[in-house]
Formats: C-alpha cells, structure tokens, sequence
C-alpha cells in the first residue's frame, strides 16, 4: 500500500563493501585507496529523519579485486539482511557491482523488503562527487521501493537483473 | 505498478519560489537574501540520468514575505503543470511551505500525477547545507511516488494534508 | 636580517574578536551571527609548519557593537602581548578594523614585533569564504613583515595607519 | 626597505609545470593524473589585490616524469621571467621540487627579485587538501621576500639551496 501516512521509523541494513565511493587519498603514494571508511563521515553530513540504520562493515575492497568468495560473502549478507530488516542498502564498487547484485538475485530472486545497490564514480573525498547524491537517493530508495533488488544511482532507479555498467558515459544502464 | 525495467527518461516540472534553499550572501550588508536563484548552480552539481527538467522560474521570495496571491500564483500554477507533465518538484521556503502545500491539495485533492515539495532549512551557500540532499532526494521521489501532492526534506516523506513544521527540532512532521 | 636558513618555530599570538569570518547561521532564525567560535575549525584545517600559536579567544563581536572599551580592551590586549611574542595576529570585523587599529597604533607606535590584521568580508561557513584565505596570509605575513602595524587581507599588506575599507569594492586601500 | 605604503600593484609571473597540486581525477581508470590545469580556477577562487598575474603555462607533469631536459628548461624560464617581472612564482610537484630549484640557485644564485616555488601534498581536487594554502601563501610570499629562491608551503618559509622533502611528515625540511 504506498499511502503515506506518518511513516513508521524504518529500519535499513547499510552494507559497505569498499569501492570508489570510499576511496581515500594517501600522501605517500599519491594514489587513491580503500583503506578507511568514509561512510560514517558521510552519513555525518545528512539529516536522516525517516529511517534508523544498522551499519554492517563488511569488507573495504576495490570491486576490481573482489574474489569469487566475496560475491559470494556480499549477496549471502544481504539476503540474510533482508529478512530481519525494513530494507537493505549495499554500498558497492561499480565495476562488479553488477556480479554481485545478480548473485543476490540468484539467492533470492523474491527477497521480502528492497535491497538497493549503490556506488559512485567519484570518490567522497573529491571536491566534485557524485557519492553523497548516491547515498542519500538510495536511502530513499530504499523507503519507497517494492521489494525487489535494484540499482540506485544518478536519481535513477534499475532493476535486477539485466542491468550493465555503460563505461563510456560512466553510468549504468539496461542491458538491449 | 512498481515494477522497474528500463525507466523511460520522465519529464519533470521543476518550480522555484525562493526560500531559504536560495539565499545567496551579500558582503555589503552581510546578510543572506533572495536575489538570485542557485537553482541552476545546484542542479549542475547533480548527475540526473532518470528525468528531464522542465525549470520554472516563478518567484525568488523568502515564504514569510509571501502574499495570499503569491501562495494562489504557486498553487495555480503547480497543479497546471500537472496536467501536462509526468511529475512536478516545488521549491519554497519552509516557513509557509505547508500554506501553499494546502492550497495545491484545496485546489487538486487527487492530481494526476505526483507532486512533491521541498525547502530547506540551511542555505545552498553554506558550507553544511541540507539543500543539495532535499533537492536531489525531491527529483527522486517524484519518480517513485504514486500521484499525490507530498513533502520530501531529511530522506523523510510525508503526505499533505496534516504537515506541519516542527521548528525546535528543524525538521517537518505529521500533525499529532 | 632577512636571510632564511631553517626558520626558528615562531610563537604567535591569535587573538579573536569575532566579526563576519567566525560568523556561524542560525537555522531558527534563519540569519549569521557570532554565537560560536570557528576560528578553531580553521586551524585545523590548515597545515601550519613555520608557528605556534597561542589562542586568546578574546570575545566574540560584530564590530559594529563594539564599544569604544571593546576597541581599548582588543588594542591594550595586542599591545601587551607584542612584548612577550614573536608576533600578534588580531582576527577582527572589518566594518570597525581600523578603529582598533589605530588605537593601536596610538599605544604603541613601534611595536617590537609585527602586529596583523584581518578578518573577511565572507563568512567562513559559507561555500565560497575568503576567510581561509586572509587568516592563511596572515599567519605567514606575521613572520615575514618587519615590527610594525598592518593589515593582512586579499594577498595585499597596508600599514597602519591610513587604511580605510572600501565598501563598496569589498576590501581596503590607503587614505588618498 | 621594507616599508610599505600603500604598495604598488605588482606584477608576479606565475609558472605552472603540474604536480599533485594540478593532478585531476579520471572516471574512466579511477586514477588522478596531469591532464588539464586546474590553477586557473584556483586562481578564480582568491581575491588577489596587491598583485598582476602573468600566467605562463609551460607543461603539466607529474614531476616524477620529468627529463633532465624539463628540469633545465624551467629552470631557463624561471631565470628568465626574473629579468623581467617584480617576483616569480613556480608550481611544481613536490618529489622533485628541490632538483628545479637548485638548477634555479646554478643558474642565478643571486636573482634580481624573489622566486618562490611551491606545490602540494594533496591535488586541489580533493575536499581536504593544502593546494589552496600553499597557491595563496606563495602569491604572499613573493610580495615579501627578499630577492633569492624560496620554498614557501605550509606557512614557512626555506630558502635555497639546502632544502629536502621529508616524506613521512608530508612536507619539506631543511637539511641537517
């Protein structure tokens, strides 16, 4: 039923996995790296009044190398998530974001509340970014959506499966 | 129906009438006014893959200066742009938002389409400002609502009519 | 002697009277104002090898209230600590900087070490500030300049006395 | 003398040769690098009254690649705008920072106005970095200084030759 009332406090599972959105900068080698997480910096900065989140610090990887066992790790998680939560968002790096949004979908093709994937192409910690757009749209997302599994990114929503990072435009897309 | 393919692109009317969201700073007389719009500035900031924009440009007043004629110029013309447009985002000033949000729903109970407002509570021009996520989390709920006229502000959304502004906690909620 | 080898640490005396650089919003009220302090804020985010500071949070004042005290308290303050540092930087409202100034000047005509001025003509909590700017200058002015009365702002040195504000450009220049 | 009155508009060269300072960042490959210079918008975000800026863009590399070749023709330039400006001002990547200079100090040990090198730790891209302080500072510096080759970063001042990057503090020393 999707009349709004006063909505009940929701309770979302956030998941972070690593990726470009937490990427931090390191002086010694003037390169960009998943060492610490940002996101509790970045939720720092947003006003929150709808829902209550539960943090789950997963892993910090860059998705380039995630193994086979991380997918795994990651969409096994969430699902489990999903069952005791009001929503799941997975906070994810975009180059294997997808491999893992279709395991979860595999896991779970019907999961009983929204799991929303997200990510950024730029890093937080960039002047310019587009992470916290991210974030705070998949924290919507996640309060609006029927239950299903979905990508959130550049106020936009797709959902899973069948959607494919556009490289050259540095969004994702439907796949055909 | 909530089901997600690929979204076609939707056409949103985006109107602004000023608020705190768009004060700008003047060094002469050090205060925060309404003189220009930052509208645009902001929007630039976004990257938007889901909607196409439709800006219009109505008034740039602080809502405490509003005129009962102002409140029925915005409401007139939001539920217009209803008629003919897949969703239309209402910027204003928080102080009266609920005002002019009354008059849109006395004017349209059931509008064809949804209609969302937003505000915020610190200027685009701060340092910490609330303005980018209620903008860009307004632009997304408009394409995820059913028709309806709500407020979107602090990733919270509430259906008029029976909002009101809570101005301890600077925030929106349901009335009792 | 102006020869540099390894700078000695210099011990810098800050004093803040307020003034619109450490001006802070007020969501309830909706305007700037000098309730809290940020000068703290900007230190830190400053990386500054060649001082240490001293803080003298003197008092927190638009200098248009400031009394003709307030002037004597900051000019007698400044003056007594040029006897026991390496240099004093005096953070001040710039509608009534050269007031303190020449009072300043009036106590003590050649100050042992360099006594700067400045303040800013944009709040720092602002997006766009030069309040970074100025104290970052100021802090480095102080161990360049001969003793001596200046102000510090807009990558420009004046000294007093003779300065005047230009209101309508936004900075200061000499008298004739 | 260093008195100043009101103190003419100088005229500054300002040679940019990349570094972190300008480094940006790539969506595509999700690295920073040298491609396109972002001082002029560094430039545009400083209020810079006591100075004329002759910009002379005359290449953007990380300095780990530069050639023997490149250290010698920045070395050449600078000298050369020497003759002819009130001060000059070098961008440089910091690894090999102190390699230019002290070409600078061979070629002309006893320059006709001050040279001040500078660059940064972290790239102006970043929403944490020193790029602006050290810009604003050297602009400050080279109004200041007595003729001969500087460092100016991190709010201090180090002449040449004799100056060394401590890698593990992130900043320059002098040596022994």
């Amino acid at each position: 039923m999707w009349y709004f009332g006063e909505m009940k406090l929701k309770t979302i599972a956030l998941i972070s996995t690593g990726g470009t959105i937490e990427k931090t900068y390191d002086e010694i080698n003037g390169a960009l790296s998943n060492e610490l997480s940002v996101l509790d910096i970045m939720l720092g900065s947003l006003q929150l009044e709808g829902i209550q989140i539960v943090r789950v610090p997963l892993m910090n990887k860059d998705s380039m190398d995630m193994t086979p066992g991380d997918h795994d790790l990651i969409a096994g998680t969430t699902t489990a998530m999903a069952e005791s939560h009001d929503g799941v968002v997975v906070v994810h790096g975009t180059d294997r974001l997808t491999t893992t949004s279709e395991r979860i979908v595999g896991l779970s093709a019907n999961p009983p509340v929204p799991i929303v994937m997200t990510g950024a192409m730029r890093p937080y910690e960039l002047r310019n970014t587009d992470a916290m757009q991210n974030l705070t749209e998949a924290l919507l997302a996640v309060q609006l959506l029927a239950p299903g599994v979905y990508l959130s990114i550049h106020n936009k929503i797709l959902q899973f499966p069948g959607v494919i990072k556009d490289r050259d435009r540095g969004t994702f897309i439907r796949k055909d």
